[in-house]
């Protein structure tokens, strides 16, 4: 229901002056000159978090469900190319919660937004009945247009674009959901000297949200060229990054560990659509080979649609999954 | 336990090079220089409501309660002299509503957004097993800054400065706390024509929310000027614009239609330090004096501690009370 209850709201948006990106991609984007001043690009994201659907209080501290509130707000502003200026958390309490327990809570919210140099800046507790839910909206700074480059859409995926990623995947259930790095860093060093074309992060899953950029992209190359052009993917199996908590994984659940690196999601590491001549620049980049800023690519945008895996001799159809909350 | 939360979290805030105004007003402010550009002032404010607490959606209509998660956070704005530019809302919705219901929900807060030129640029919409919540965050432009002007705090009131109200008070529950229309335009026509050196809107209750501007208002004096001196409210109960909602209520609670007006909350009107003089130029001005734009001076900030109700021939002690959700 939530996909097509999005597609109903973004068909009523309306041309603003000072919306330049609206709802649909992973932060929108105020920017423009209102009562004579100038607002420079201004992104803002917001998600909400849940007990039982995001995460199990029983099972998770206090301190890291707060730092995943903050967290999955920093991944979109990663995958925006953009630098958090500052967040704002508004937080639905169990009755039966303790001063001691918010404040954990909370340290643990403010240890991660005090990393990124994001200050926790307002907010809104209310104490009810029902579960801990948390909300978090994070401002950010478009450094692409201050790079007068495009905005890292969702929709920017061409053909023959190399589909490049952070990190590795899989597994996250194992407790990185809760404790992943956001790829500001790396987001920030890739707007100042590269181009890209597309990103988003992983929220459902590899697989899902690179189908996402698939179609987001198809739909705009459309809109832009009235021309009608399918976009499918290409991975190479053997270059998919995949998480040792995925091969943990799959020692129990049954499923080869390259099915959780495809399906399992909450990875939030980067996906982007890079040209291949880019990529070739990057790959002699030794910043970008190592650790949090490692670069691979794992496949291309291909004028062929649907989602293929390609093995050293086979090409299969894959149905793209992903975590269901 | 809120209240006990923010002081504490308001302890742990360090000066940070973009937050003009940072927790405990309502809302904050970013303003600065950043990666070489000039974020003018945005004001940032966020509000969740929930099931059983701030609604009962067996008794409301989904469109009144989507228009009142939006409408508590345009209050805000009005109460900060800004102008609203936009708004994100994230959904936790009970698993068994469907598609039309939270359209319907969507459309009672798109209507008033629209009302106010605020889109609705961006939000996060799960499904859960808990009640319904729904959280805002708008921002705005500060106006007070564009007009060189400092901005409308809760805590800029002092000794002599009148306390002026918008519209009138008590009884929101009989239906007016889901429909009231927050005070964009008074707001704005203020700010450019008018010195305020406090305000807030009325969410707890008037006496709540007067006296919580009391109380940063004495904090903030000492602050600055070292001095401690003590800060009450005068309020000449005849002059208090009671709500015919207030009076209807009155007839079944066994309490008085003041008392409602003074203790209900929700009424969402704004609340106003103003300097004598300029109240007598407020008088003077047509606009002032009717509909939404109504101002009604209703008493005093005084050097005596404590909040007073004065009479044609009494002085009475008033506890400030509220609602409580």
């Amino acid at each position: 229901m939530e996909r097509e209850f999005h597609r109903w709201i973004k068909s009523l948006e309306t041309p603003s002056p000072l919306v330049r990106l609206g709802i649909g991609d992973d932060a929108a984007i105020l920017q423009g000159e209102s009562e004579g001043v100038t607002i420079p690009g201004i992104l803002v994201t917001t998600d909400a978090i849940a007990e039982g659907t995001h995460f199990d209080s029983s099972k998770a501290s206090l301190s890291l469900i707060g730092r995943k509130a903050i967290a999955i707000s920093l991944s979109d502003v990663a995958a925006m190319g953009a630098k958090p200026i500052g967040a704002v958390m508004t937080l639905m309490l169990p009755s039966h919660f303790r001063l001691g327990q918010v404040q954990e809570l909370f340290l643990g919210a403010k240890k991660i937004a005090d990393q990124f140099q994001t200050p926790i800046i307002g907010g809104d507790t209310n104490c009810w009945e029902g579960g801990l839910t948390i909300s978090v909206t994070i401002l950010a700074l478009d450094l692409c247009s201050l790079a007068n480059k495009p905005p890292w859409l969702l929709s920017g995926a061409r053909v023959d674009h190399l589909v490049v990623v952070s990190g590795s995947f899989g597994g996250s259930l194992l407790g990185r959901h809760l404790n992943f790095e956001p790829r500001i860093a790396l987001a920030r060093y890739l707007v100042e000297n590269y181009q890209v074309h597309a990103a988003t992060d992983v929220s459902d899953s590899l697989s899902l949200d690179l189908s996402l950029m698939c179609s987001a992209s198809q739909s705009a190359h459309l809109m832009q060229s009235q021309i009608k052009e399918e976009l499918g993917v290409e991975l190479d199996w053997e270059s998919i990054p995949v998480h040792p908590d995925a091969n943990r994984l799959s020692q129990t659940s049954k499923q080869s560990a390259l099915h959780h690196a495809l399906t399992d999601g909450e990875d939030f590491e980067l996906i982007l659509a890079v040209d291949p001549e880019e990529f070739a620049r990057m790959e002699n980049d030794v910043l970008l080979k190592q650790g949090a800023m490692k670069l691979t690519a794992i496949g291309r945008f291909v004028a062929r649609p649907g989602f293929w895996l390609l093995g050293p001799a086979c090409r299969e159809a894959f149905e793209p999954r992903g975590y269901t909350h």
